[in-house]
């Protein structure tokens, strides 16, 4: 499986989608999820408001018309048809007169980043509010502004985006995203266009052992209502997953285990960071709940699901993080071709990463009589070397990438030689063994 | 919770528990246990003689009046009047005249020590004996000795003080020290004194989670016996125990170890010595039999108790040990007062390290709604990390010192953060949760 | 124990061995196994042509008369009387004359190893061949060749040597070594004759705790028959095994583990290397399949018995490996000699590793009661230390060797304290305590 995406065609998603003001809910992210359609076939699930999911309520829908600022001298400013980070997310309507002195308790900027626009949330909080730049909120003249918020808060749905790309067995991985970030680059719409193209990617292949689940949701509260919906199906059926976060840019990857820390799925992401040829250099997390993404729901201690996150700049490593600075230029589209093809290579650590066991596990087999063992003079002794170890390894613990670094050999290598010796009838899948009496 | 005790105090107490000759058994030490019990109110189990204990049997009762030699000149000598090492401890009574040669087999000196009485006791075999330095040995002329030991050993009983703090639960923490040894300062005044101050300070307390146990017995004997009593008890009960001995100078503190190795007790003991800002450096020792305190009874393979050691300068790492310069000079008592504040921090660190169960373990709760988000703007980061830390990792497996280590937060912020989450009903203490059918 | 093999008496017997044809099967064996056994008494266990063993056959027995060729001057050349590494080892039957062109494809020779006569087997594919130095088969000139191989391949047997050394107990330790290598010499005459004279330290030794088990096969198919013939009862029986190969001449010792990685029989083996004055540097390689000697079939999945494999210079690590290079210029008496102490040294270790129970585990025994507290005055530190560790640590899951582990005493210090405490009656061999109701 070898990932090719071009750059020019991420870059096009990218720009469709950078306007659209999205948010947790509403018709932001239903737009969105129609054009990532053209890419994976999102299946919409929509969860109504006022749904309990634990210790949550799914929220109102929110509907945006349009929200600006008159100022004193009669300008249109701080108007979301210019940049939608413009209005608190979910503010409530409103329109009225203000004080420029009333007004500041409204307002949200950073003086520590004085140029950048904020991105400033309130889904549970009734409240309105503008985010601007530090500058711009320095230069506003006193007098009376209008404001005007024409915004609803009714009784809709939540969105969630799904597309399963089944595979022979029902044992699934997980690459879960979120939709629900206005207009910013690396978090978040590398989000949502390298899990589409990844998908697209793994769809292209001739046969894949696991069934792969993709998620478009809005972060946290989307979570929380799929594993309400769905966490005990998904409890017994995940092999891996991954949250797909932060990776536009080109810088070094890094990766926040899953809660168990030596999973499978950590197994697979280390060893597609240290194979490929595209990674450099890369940084390794133990799972932390502080901070982070889905994966505090995936990885709640209810659900502890494998799910691990795979990254390049992370959230709050970066000074762009939620602000208006984190934009097209922060991102790199020929760097987010490379990480859905390191993705990639973790699926396909993944798809070899098959357990297997000794149809007889009682010595080595004869090699020559199964048509295994090269003929004299023309012996490959890494073949025979992999297709020792396969044998002596498959005995139902220890998955190929496993036996891989046991024996110094590729994955490929030991996959090959499982192959064979499975052609052979010498090994079986694990599970698939009808074994009489044995533990 | 602040350990102040007043080297005054201290030293008041030293002087008073100073001259008097305590063993095994006999009214030394329960004389000793009167004045302690100004500070702490031990109970007096007395176990008669001849009790069998696993593989011991308790000995008669020691009754020491007078002791002395009178020398060839007349003149009264090795008195214990004067110093109640003079006379091996337990020896049988005597009285009669005996040349300076036959003598000479009774005498117990240290030549690599001359100026020093060694510490010499008998308590399994009859025998009696003099201790006295090499210097006065070498000079004791030739001639006829008489010699007068006045004891007894009567079926009496041995005696242990035993003072319980009640706390919250039943969960036990066991503080053992000894009261056989006769005047001698590090080992053993020092032990017994920081124990009875630890108990005033622990009682201090507006409250306490766990119930602690005060044990001021006879070495080796005492708590073969105890053990014998009430070990099963301690079995079931016991959290982590310590055994208080040897800290009474200002070297620089000792661990040794629990027989688990990575016991809570450990943990504790080892987490008051990182972040106490009166410990410079530290040894930790892995258990070990040969060698040590009353730990070994209650470490031994049937029992395998919690139980460590906190020192302060080892018994057999200095050369004074056992001998009458182990006195007042060798201690200070401005240290001593520091060994108990660190003390205190061990059972704080006990204190704070609750295991805590999710009461809905799926996903984060939402901590706006719980009152627990501190409002937009003026956000503390350390105390919803804490939080957020807590509510992932009280699974039921791990104490709140566990979770600040994985954290890199401190106990005291974790333990805040848990306090606030069990206020809110989001988490209560193990085994207080009452859910149908989990494991 | 302290075995003393002269140098001398190695060289006697190899020289006797030496010029014997051997193969998996036949004759050759049986004349081997006849002088072997006047050091160790082998009882043969034949085993019939056709025999199923796994997935094996036992094949036809391989009958040598006469094999060589006349070449066009009619001299004879390449004849097996000269050296028996010129025919293929189980060359079929053939007579015939072949031109020189035709001869080629059953030449074997070694470019990279010019002067070199390799070694070369096809005992599942009917060929027939010869093979000699590459310098030799360039010489060889035009012209027509008469080839003689007058071997037969008949229903006979193939021929396993046993000598089992009793012990006390039914526990055992495998001595596994292979003699189906015609004339070479650390691979492999070494690990037979080591194997030989290492029965005789042993039956040497006034007692035996455990049964010694020593096996002289064929490699491979014969690990595999003797597998299908007592595998089940090796593996209720076996405590510790080794393959003993390439054990012939002075270089550093290399150490294969078992595939348990830390069994009982690894921590033996790397004790004795240790504390083996003879000793300098070892390597310790974690077990591998591809590659290595019987080892393979003993610890294949199904089976994965404890067995090991100490050698001097490994299989493949030297370039005369399998050739007729390997001879007795590469290998040295002297060390030979060693070679059997410090396999001497490993069974020492395992008789000194019984793992003890206390007879009461609570508290520690009054040792002067039981008359093992050394006297007044006599005290032997580290005698008296190392009882308090095999007492405390006598819980049924430790063995001697792991005790002077952790007490950093020496093995023989721990045993002798281990053989008073069961004199004494405070412990006993594990498994044999009737203790009720106690897990």
């Amino acid at each position: 499986m070898k990932a090719v995406v071009a750059p020019e065609e991420l870059e096009e998603y990218f720009d469709r989608l950078w306007p659209i003001l999205r948010s947790i809910t509403g018709e932001g992210v239903r737009r969105s999820h129609d054009i990532l359609s053209e890419i994976i076939p999102l299946e919409r699930i929509e969860i109504p408001s006022g749904t309990e999911c634990f210790d949550w309520v799914v929220p109102k829908e929110w509907v945006v018309r349009e929200a600006y600022l008159i100022d004193p001298g009669g300008k249109r400013i701080l108007d979301i048809a210019e940049n939608n980070l413009h209005l608190v997310n979910y503010s409530v309507p409103f329109r009225g007169v203000i004080s420029r002195r009333d007004l500041d308790a409204h307002l949200y900027s950073r003086p520590d980043l004085p140029e950048a626009i904020p991105y400033v949330t309130s889904y549970y909080e009734p409240r309105w509010g503008f985010c601007l730049s530090h500058i711009q909120r320095d230069a506003l003249p006193e007098g009376d502004y209008q404001v005007v918020i024409d915004t609803d808060l009714i009784e809709g749905s939540l969105t969630i985006g799904e597309a399963v790309l089944p595979g022979e067995t029902e044992s699934e991985v997980l690459i879960s995203t979120y939709t629900c970030h206005p207009s910013m680059a690396n978090n978040e719409l590398s989000g949502p266009l390298v899990s589409a193209f990844l998908y697209r990617e793994l769809k292209s292949l001739e046969k894949r052992r696991f069934t792969y689940r993709f998620l478009f949701l809005p972060e946290t509260i989307g979570s929380v209502a799929y594993l309400q919906l769905r966490g005990g199906e998904l409890k017994k059926k995940l092999l891996a997953g991954y949250v797909v976060t932060c990776v536009g840019d080109s810088g070094p990857f890094n990766y926040k285990k899953t809660r168990h820390g030596n999973h499978l799925a950590d197994r697979a992401a280390l060893h597609a960071l240290e194979v490929d040829g595209r990674v450099d250099a890369y940084k390794v997390h133990d799972f932390f709940p502080d901070g982070g993404s889905d994966e505090r729901q995936y990885c709640s201690p209810g659900f502890n699901l494998p799910v691990g996150s795979l990254m390049r700049t992370m959230y709050r490593d970066y000074a762009e993080y939620h602000t208006s600075m984190d934009d097209k230029n922060f991102i790199n589209f020929n760097a987010m071709s490379d990480t859905i093809e390191v993705y990639a290579k973790i699926m396909e650590t993944l798809e070899q990463s098959e357990i297997w066991d000794r149809v007889d596990p009682r010595c080595e087999p004869q090699l020559s009589k199964h048509g295994l063992y090269p003929s004299l003079g023309t012996i490959d002794r890494e073949q025979v070397s992999a297709m020792m170890w396969v044998l002596n390894y498959s005995d139902g613990t220890r998955e190929i990438a496993e036996i891989a670094r046991l024996s110094g050999l590729s994955i490929d290598q030991i996959s090959n030689a499982a192959q064979q010796c499975a052609k052979a009838g010498l090994i079986v899948p694990l599970g698939h063994l009808d074994r009489e009496g044995e533990s």
